[in-house]
């Protein structure tokens, strides 16, 4: 089966014809067309302004781990230490990434389905003495979002340099960039974008160009060769013209909606979800409303239930929904609706059929 | 301008519409539908008989210098030696990656237009002992076809590790990937596979993986992880299931000509192209006949010309053609044959245009 009429997995989401018709279209070469260059510097000004921004935006052509992993491997240098604040696994992620590229890690991980304190993440950086801190926004596999406003000021007063995986909120929850004081922000293009998995972003500070500068990593995932690549109209490697064409039309329909609006529709999509959720009995993965991410809703899989089991029944009824990872692979499952999935209609049909499944088995 | 009526750039290629099709689709999610991790093995096992191959093929989602990159992580410890065979700007390259991966590298560079003699080849490896060697089968910048099988036989003898870049020349020129004792062939997507630049593909031999475990590299470009990616069910980040859609058509249709009518296609288009411009009067970049590539054709950019003149004059009529890069830029210009553009009646409108253009102005 390609497709199904329920798609509700948190991400990758269902496609717009729109977005899929800028792959139907031959373009000229990437490598030395002007409009192309236009096209790309374009995309950086419009992913600027949802990600309220005035920092650098790198596109790399890639699934969105190339914007975790080329953030980490350009910006870290052996001696440094990297405190992870982490209440999920791509979090926790982040640790064995510094590590890999020869850094120091600390895990700072919340109780499960809450986020740290503020106490002990000024404690941790008192004791670390971290070069820097990396915290993810949305943590898709446990449905949470994350209070990055309320830990910026102290991270800010560290001097630590400040990563942030805004994967799957972007666009679907207010991300403030500059405001938080992000060094990286990293993003990929199939969540609240609606895109292919092609595309990835690195929203990158003077701090963070400084410190790519001093590593002078280089790589496919490497950022200082996109710091002049249109000025110099001179690519690392030959960029995807098809998604960045789909990408101008889906930040240029996100901008038209209005990020307040786009985010108004995701928070109601997710209140939604959630209320019918816990009508049918079943417990949330986040401890609090407050953290519940607008993106996507983690549900325990409810007892007399195996993942397999529900998973197939549902599929039996045409909805796709996300289990999860580690921890949590087999305890929980997913409803994702961020983007094009932030559709009432499509939310309830998806609980309809949610409510009917287990009904059938009490 | 978004497309030319006589596209004959040396990649990326015309993509043809019914590969263009499968991206008007929307599929599940890669990361969860075992569909996807069928279409996946199979673009493996064909793009095996495509390769000549029985060493595992990694497909990565990302542009073909992903494939070059994974490689020489993956597969270089700092203390390594490279021996790096060159005629060109992407020889040459594999010096700097090996570098940046903290290995020692030394460039055996042939006379302009040539390659490489076998005894200095020999000479070279009896003093420097390298652990790996690498050449490029298609020089693209420079549109030299390497005999990669005149030098195999040396390089097997020596032990190291070989490493080709045939991005190019597969499936428009003969690839004998085991018969040639390649551990690491490196591939993209938009060259003679006439697709996207979305995918790039890597053929890792036994030895290979055997470096690749001892090195534990981490990163987007990794090898490791899609050592048991498909059998475990699991991906190290989220796959690109329309460009794998569009990969299957292509791998099918390439199979179907059958690749010996494939290589003959590719050879008369270029056979044709280097008759006509010599009838021009003008001068090849291949010092011989047979270095000239089947894929593309490297031309002396002709005196009273500059090649910003030739471009413009040429674009006015609709077609593109590709110039050079490093110390080729500006002397030498090319004409992409390959693939989908490997074909008689383009390549003759395009040298009918050619041909137009060098008489207006004499």
């Amino acid at each position: 089966m390609k497709t199904y009429d329920i798609p509700l997995v948190p991400g990758p989401v269902k496609v717009p014809e729109e977005y899929l018709a800028a792959y139907a279209v031959n373009y000229g070469s990437p490598d030395v067309e002007e409009d192309f260059f236009l096209l790309l510097a374009e995309n950086q000004s419009l992913l600027k302004k949802i990600l309220k921004t005035d920092c650098d935006v790198v596109i790399h052509s890639g699934e969105g781990m190339l914007s975790l992993w080329g953030a980490v491997k350009s910006a870290l240098s052996p001696e440094d230490r990297v405190l992870v604040v982490s209440n999920g696994l791509f979090g926790r992620g982040f640790a064995d990434m510094a590590r890999s590229a020869g850094a120091s890690a600390q895990v700072l991980e919340a109780p499960e389905g809450e986020f740290i304190e503020a106490g002990a993440l000024k404690e941790a950086i008192r004791s670390f003495e971290p070069h820097m801190i990396t915290a993810v926004h949305c943590e898709t596999p446990s449905g949470l979002l994350n209070p990055i406003g309320a830990i910026a000021p102290i991270v800010k007063e560290s001097g630590a340099m400040f990563v942030v995986d805004f994967v799957a909120s972007a666009a679907g929850a207010d991300v403030r960039t500059d405001e938080w004081g992000i060094d990286l922000g990293l993003l990929g293009s199939q969540k609240c974008l609606s895109l292919l998995p092609d595309l990835s972003f690195t929203t990158v500070s003077a701090k963070a160009w400084r410190a790519a500068e001093k590593v002078g990593y280089e790589g496919y995932s490497a950022l200082n060769p996109w710091r002049s690549a249109i000025s110099d109209r001179l690519t690392p490697y030959t960029h995807n013209w098809h998604a960045n064409a789909a990408l101008s039309i889906a930040l240029k329909k996100i901008l038209s909606e209005g990020l307040e609006k786009s985010f108004e529709r995701h928070e109601k999509a997710a209140a939604y979800c959630r209320g019918r959720v816990r009508g049918m009995g079943l417990s949330l993965y986040a401890k609090s409303e407050s953290l519940a991410s607008p993106t996507v809703t983690a549900i325990y899989v409810p007892e007399g239930w195996t993942w397999r089991e529900l998973d197939a029944a549902l599929r039996k009824r045409g909805m796709a929904v996300g289990g999860s990872y580690g921890d949590l692979a087999g305890k929980v499952f997913r409803i994702g609706h961020m983007g094009s999935q932030a559709d009432m209609e499509l939310v309830k049909a998806g609980l309809d059929v949610l409510e009917e499944v287990l009904g059938t088995q009490r």
